[in-house]
């Protein structure tokens, strides 16, 4: 399976545009080790030729062309054959209407998350010009499904999905109940390798389940949204608490490298990295103590073949 | 009044993410002489400190953060104070929710254009987090406007707006019929010097209301999506005609490049650049035949003083 970084900041990538934290500022001025990140998607395939994406990032113009396995081979074409979502989060849907271009999509994700994104949303008419320019494939919860080409075909990777701790998204707070299908995780496996994805983006806590399927994974991206609970208070002191947010922090006995000390060594990356997190800056104790427990950062650009 | 072109591209920028057109494909493998261009927004000021964005488009994270004079001077901080929309295209309106990190916007632009946006919209509750957080303030047709910060201090800046020929976008097809308002053209004057911009960037016939404010202003930014009527025939035999999708074509007789030719000689430059547009190739007849006619092509970073 290849794997490629398409992007790996949380919701308003790092710098962010009204932010001038010392991250955001001392990246901007170049005074900070630090690399610039869009917001998070990753690219996977079994073959090379034919791509799905792990989410679509507001920044999806910019990502498919920094990347050429991505670029079309014929006057009206693209390598995309799918769209996973893990949640509704605009950081995570909202390039789907950047893909408005009267090309067909497929989509993966639950029923809730499709309805929370196409309900009541006028601009999803944009996505509806002729009929199945969207097609939506429902992820059922712990029901093993194949990644297919938009014409059905099998493409060799084979997905499971099930329901992590999380919220909302905030464009539909107050609207309806959570449901289990709001966030999921996904485990994707190469049938004729047998590597395995585990993919981890937005979690607020770690279960029994997400250690079980790390453990089985041959490469994890987790949530590295905040090093701590308290981290944008630092910027805004109304600002809510990473656990309001659904982001379990990666630092403290409770979080997650704590709680996910017991994997062994691999390919262990965070994804989703806010602007706050002092981690990003690579000469930081925090991100000192993320390569001492044998991971490290997603960045933009980074390729694995699992 | 200082102007920055951020994006000069029409909808899916250059390239586009589907398009392996020869301008697209060109582009990728440098055989063209060309410049990649992001979708069209153009920032303006009249003090340098204090800015407004025409258009905000899908690529303004990336746009804000190529150009110094947008970033934030404190931890949480614009030096954007409002932006103008010409109509309610996503290319010029999607922009709006990747500013929605609890930041107070104002949005200058007709009622139909801001209902257009807003209603049966789901995702725009994700800026209505809390009261306030969207100010539009209603560009009325033929009526002069200050542009001013969002603590309502004028900026030195006034704006007019007009109805221009153009369409619904499309995802309003089919809902209501067309307005006036739907699209519109702006003539903005600097009070302290006198030097006027007028912004053209989508429309579908020159009427002798936009030869007079042509005629007036110190730059014109004009609408230049496609050099011809069935220009993306080429590439998809299936296309509309540009006529359909209401823009003029440059060239040919009844083009704007001639039934703009009276204009006397100075900054005027084509904006909203489709990816098929003949003109993109520095060394094609038409291009030259843009720079013969005392006209240019806008470029994502150009900047000017008028």
């Amino acid at each position: 399976m290849q794997v490629r970084v398409l992007g790996s900041a949380a919701g308003g990538g790092f710098p962010q545009w009204n932010c001038g934290c010392p991250n955001c500022a001392g990246l901007r001025a170049g005074t900070v080790r630090a690399r610039a990140r869009t917001q998070e998607s990753v690219a996977i395939s079994a073959d090379g030729a034919r791509w799905f994406l792990l989410n679509a990032s507001p920044e999806i113009r910019a990502q498919v062309e920094a990347f050429p396995g991505l670029h079309p081979k014929r006057p009206r074409h693209s390598p995309i054959e799918g769209i996973l979502l893990t949640n509704g989060d605009l950081d995570h849907c909202l390039g789907l209407l950047s893909l408005r271009e009267s090309h067909p999509l497929v989509v993966y994700a639950t029923r809730a998350v499709e309805e929370g994104f196409t309900r009541e949303d006028v601009l999803y008419r944009t996505l509806q010009r002729f009929d199945g320019q969207v097609t939506w494939r429902h992820a059922m919860l712990d029901t093993p499904f194949d990644l297919m080409t938009h014409a059905g075909e099998r493409t060799g990777l084979i997905a499971r999905a099930w329901a992590v701790a999380g919220k909302l998204p905030v464009h539909l707070e107050g609207l309806r109940s959570p449901s289990p299908e709001d966030n999921i995780g996904l485990e994707i496996r190469d049938e004729a390798t047998g590597a395995t994805l585990v993919y981890l983006a937005s979690v607020g806590q770690v279960r029994d389940r997400e250690v079980e399927a790390a453990l089985r994974a041959s490469c994890l991206f987790f949530d590295g949204t905040f090093w701590s609970s308290d981290e944008l208070r630092s910027i805004d002191p109304n600002a809510p608490r990473a656990e309001q947010m659904a982001h379990l922090p990666m630092g403290g006995s409770e979080g997650s490298l704590a709680r996910l000390r017991e994997l062994p060594p691999g390919r262990r990356f965070f994804i989703h990295i806010n602007n706050s997190n002092p981690v990003l800056r690579e000469d930081s104790p925090e991100y000192a103590g993320v390569r001492e427990a044998g991971w490290d950062l997603a960045w933009d650009g980074m390729e694995l073949t699992l």
